[in-house]
């Protein structure tokens, strides 16, 4: 799916086993492989890792580890470290989709990196210096902290809709009804709840001005229509029929 | 943050405890507080789900049991239900972004639920029937399944974000429906197309998920749902009338 730019997700100093596991899902959710992490507190091919990844095993195997984060960075051209300590860092600071943006319009052959800090406390100062750019993910003050598998998570979504990788896979829908379709059903509505007495022969309009907004609002398919016609035909041999049983003298069937 | 609309995260026979946790989390990071269970196969209040809560775990003490999706609907205006397996619903499918737009513009005093299915198989289409809207995350075709937490996590994100970007220039439309209200009104339909013979009593559901996605795709209020229940009892009483016609001995009126 995100074939260029390149990405890379850096960890720094990861303490959760489970956490790893479920950062390895989600990157292969958004089609994003390359995995680094930098001295991780803990085993990331640990059972418990393994467990969480499900199906995205490899991209564990395949993590490459670093001493430190520039080392880790070295062959990236854009770094985004991401943090809610903003205080100082406001005029750098990119919201997800800016981010994304950014990341999803580098130029072929250039590689970019997400970088997320530890479970406690993040990125330090001197860690989100050899950032580019700073991102944060608002959130509610009551609890700002995001679990680091859900940033994670949070980014590479947006990165992959600005990839163009979320476009709706819902394909324009199908033979929308036409102005000409509309109104034979308005038509034979009209007729058919005249017929059967639902509409006031003095005002049929109230009614069937409801209708028309009802229906119209949603915007219907040709398919639609003709469901509804065809239940509009059902009412009215209903009607028919009823009415000719009611007829004195009709053999009865 | 996310004062109007009322918002409830609806999970379906959740089976972990670590992801009703991360939910709880997740869903206190985006400043949303009513979490609705149905028939969830594992304690909401384990430590597993509470050490994953982390310092939300009132949500989780809070969160309402229900026996079924359309119980835990029943006040909700709009109910956006999550899937992947999209191939017959593409034309009511939505984009995150784009279901977080129509849940944030709400009008003030409407309830809007997400619905999340197990784990493992997601919603069954009978719970999808229950919403008026269906939501997908884009992902790769490698691994197209996201982590429940994970899938709660995105749909909030982009709620916050939408609710946070402008005002609601939407006046409330006069008396939405309820789900209450329009699980009525389909038991009521499915009854009178039933009878009439317009639905093939060994297959009512395919034309019942159609009149679902119709009337279900832009909102009803309870007025129009009146309207169609009059309509439906008109039918009734034809088809009542018409049946009694034909008994042979009626007197003829």
């Amino acid at each position: 799916m995100l074939l260029s730019p390149a990405i890379s997700v850096v960890l720094v100093e990861s303490q959760g086993g489970r956490n790893l596991g479920a950062i390895a899902r989600v990157m292969k959710n958004f089609g994003v492989a390359d995995l680094r992490l930098v001295r991780p507190r803990v085993g990331h091919r640990s059972p418990e890792a393994c467990r969480m990844a499900v199906r995205s095993v490899e991209i564990l195997e395949q993590a490459a580890l670093f001493e430190s984060l520039p080392a880790a960075l070295a062959d990236c051209h854009l770094a985004v470290g991401t943090t809610r300590r903003f205080g100082r860092y406001r005029d750098n600071l990119l919201l997800p989709a800016e981010a994304a943006a950014m990341v999803a319009t580098l130029p072929m052959g250039q590689r970019a990196a997400l970088v997320f800090g530890r479970e406690d406390k993040g990125l330090t100062t001197e860690e989100l210096d050899c950032c580019q750019r700073l991102l944060t993910i608002p959130a509610d003050v009551a609890l700002p902290s995001l679990n680091v598998a859900q940033a994670v998570g949070i980014c590479l979504y947006e990165v992959a809709k600005a990839a163009g990788g979320g476009e709706n896979p819902s394909p324009a829908r199908e033979d929308p009804a036409t102005g000409a379709e509309y109104e034979r059903l308005y038509d034979q509505m009209r007729q058919t709840l005249l017929a059967i007495g639902f509409l006031d022969p003095r005002n049929p309009g109230h009614i069937m001005r409801a209708m028309r907004r009802l229906l119209g609002r949603q915007g219907m398919t040709s398919r639609e229509v003709r469901l509804l016609r065809g239940l509009l035909s059902q009412v009215d041999w209903l009607e028919r029929e009823g009415r000719a049983a009611r007829q004195p003298g009709r053999k009865q069937g």
